[in-house]
């Protein structure tokens, strides 16, 4: 049998007085969750513990049967592999925002008006310089977004931040350790000469008004080193795997863990994605993989935004797209969240998620409808994110026997 | 939001026959405790680890969040730091009762008929002895109770007890391990010296009648160096705490952990404890902390006599004096036991206890009544009692994220 694990990034919620005491997926009308939680078993799942506010990147690699808590260095170097920027051993890798500051360094605008055209331009101006010995590698990512990779001698990934996250002055970079000296000498100077390359950069000339201001500044963040994960393959028994996800985080952190990406036309990682297309080549996927990891973005994006009724009606459209699954053949599949966004907090919690988990032949359990509270009787009980995998493949009758 | 531990001594339980199969907390009438139940999760809870019998100092360790495998070190730290006896490094503390014997050294009552008065005097006759190089400190504690530290080199805990626990002769205590030879010989010379020194005590002269028998001995046990416990605001992500508690064990245990501790008029850490003053200042100590326990010790001691009618009535008790609690806002509630004390075996067992977590905005599930039975299917499924502090925490929001 093979191995189905979808993901709504954030879908699992709290009571919402908008949506009369249910959550989202209470709320939300979802036929195909519904009935593969029928034919399945529901729980359930602290995603890393009880108590612990998962980030999506721990979250997810706690999903693919990692321990985060040993091989997670940092969000850089996902968002870099995501981006398509290789991250070597002795890098420190970085998220970056463009951002527009005023002559004095305060931050007007962390996201410089959302800039989303000609940033491969600005990232062209700063690629490829060098400061002290160290490389600059720098690339665009989606939107405001780029990441920046150091390489060279004696770097240290454990510096303070140079992002103050809110309005204020652009903070200089301190080390936390004595070995991250150099690294943050270096941040310094990088995020001094961003503004100087940017701050006449053609792009910016006419980006002068409050909507669209300019991106004159790249502000890092997330530094990191390459992180500790395992082989995919080799840690899952042999296993082998492919995601089909749009936003860079995941991408990278898939791509890292050894899975291949399968690229989308239409597949965004936002809302505007299309979700018919990821979900058609999922199933594909299961063609040439033993595993396939299927990633939706958007639930997570309304709740960080408060919005409950847009959440339920996009859980639902994915609902829609999830038929499709009931017709695959011979696969475990799991339908599950990488945490909870409630709409009230607007930011991640560790309440635990919902999971369920179908397969044919399987036992199941007598819950009949996917969410919160109905999980919570689930026949899976309560289990940890880091198991998850190794019970599906368990399930699928992938793992070997230990002792005889 | 803020969080309050309630934990109930010793009131988790199994079916008594004196009340049709029910326990204690089952036969209770306990609106207030349901209510929550009603609006929150319920589930049940290893205070250790599943088949573990907990004490109260390892299960307290344990509900604090910390790992008591890790750090308990004894009991007769705790109660000497609750005793308000400074136990330092190098230290060896006891717990100690006042007993009486007989000129052959038979234990007649263990407890010197619970004697409570002029115990201050008797200490006072023992304690800032020396023996060999070893300071004594010893103090009173409530009723018979009392604390012994020694301080002075070459002092290790691992020794065997002079309590015989039932009646018969005062055991020699001897060394586990060879570092702990002088210790074992320094306190059979302390158990020697406080007979001689108590005997003819003028406090014991008057004290010869079979219900009011000489407090001619003292009986040291629970040997421990100073724990290993680490500073709960440190450890639970700057949260600053205090407890409500009477007894000196519990109390020492918090005080050690970093709490501070809440003096309550009135409250003895016994059945005579004024319990509504106790939630009254543990409700107005929320104004000043982030984390309040709220202790109430006699479930515990109605099962060790095995006294199930007078349990469920006290129960009842602590029941109508939460209803304020009902009150408070922006607040985690958990009510819990420490551990199972069933009036049938007169002593803690391993049963699971149950927990109930309330929190405004919160999850809640279908259980409507809090006791053993219904907590069996509640939403919480089965927990352990170091992550619950954890999980807490993290429903109110105040743990970092891990990751981005």
């Amino acid at each position: 049998m093979k191995l189905m694990l979808v993901i709504c990034d954030g879908m699992a919620d709290r009571p919402s007085k908008e949506l009369n005491g249910m959550t989202p997926l209470e709320a939300a009308e979802v036929p195909n969750m519904d009935k593969l939680a029928k034919l399945g078993q529901s729980g359930l799942m602290d995603v890393i513990a009880p108590g612990i506010v998962p980030g999506s990147d721990t979250a997810h690699l706690a999903l693919l049967g990692f321990d985060p808590r040993k091989v997670y260095t940092g969000r850089g170097p996902f968002e870099a592999a995501g981006t398509g920027v290789e991250v070597r051993k002795g890098d420190v890798a970085f998220r970056c925002n463009f951002a527009t500051v005023d002559e004095n360094m305060n931050v007007l605008d962390r996201r410089a008006s959302r800039i989303s055209e000609g940033t491969d331009q600005l990232a062209q101006a700063i690629n490829g310089m060098k400061i002290e010995d160290i490389e600059i590698i720098f690339k665009e990512g989606v939107d405001h977004r780029a990441v920046l990779v150091l390489r060279g001698p004696g770097l240290h990934p454990d510096i303070t931040e140079v992002d103050p996250h809110e309005s204020g002055k652009v903070l200089e970079s301190k080390p936390n350790v004595p070995e991250a000296e150099k690294t943050a000498r270096i941040l310094n100077e990088f995020t001094k000469r961003s503004y100087d390359l940017l701050k006449l950069h053609p792009v910016n000339i006419d980006r002068q008004s409050p909507l669209r201001q300019p991106a004159n500044i790249v502000l890092a963040r997330g530094s990191g080193s390459p992180p500790n994960v395992p082989s995919f393959t080799e840690y899952h028994n042999g296993l082998n795997g492919a995601a089909v996800v749009g936003i860079s985080l995941v991408r990278g952190l898939c791509s890292l863990s050894g899975l291949d990406l399968i690229d989308v036309p239409g597949a965004t990682g936002s809302i505007d994605t299309d979700i018919n297309a990821k979900v058609e080549a999922a199933i594909e996927a299961l063609d040439t993989y033993d595993f396939v990891l299927l990633h939706f973005k958007a639930p997570d994006l309304f709740g960080h935004d408060g919005d409950a009724k847009g959440k339920t009606q996009y859980i639902q459209k994915i609902d829609l797209a999830l038929e499709k699954i009931l017709h695959v053949k011979n696969t475990i599949i799991c339908i599950t969240a990488d945490h909870s966004t409630p709409c009230s907090v607007m930011d991640h919690t560790a309440d635990p998620v919902p999971v369920l988990v179908y397969g044919p032949g399987l036992r199941h359990d007598s819950i009949e409808c996917f969410n919160e509270s109905d999980a919570m009787s689930g026949g899976l009980g309560h289990i940890k994110g880091h198991e998850l995998l190794q019970m599906m493949a368990g399930l699928a009758g992938r793992n070997p026997k230990f002792g005889a």
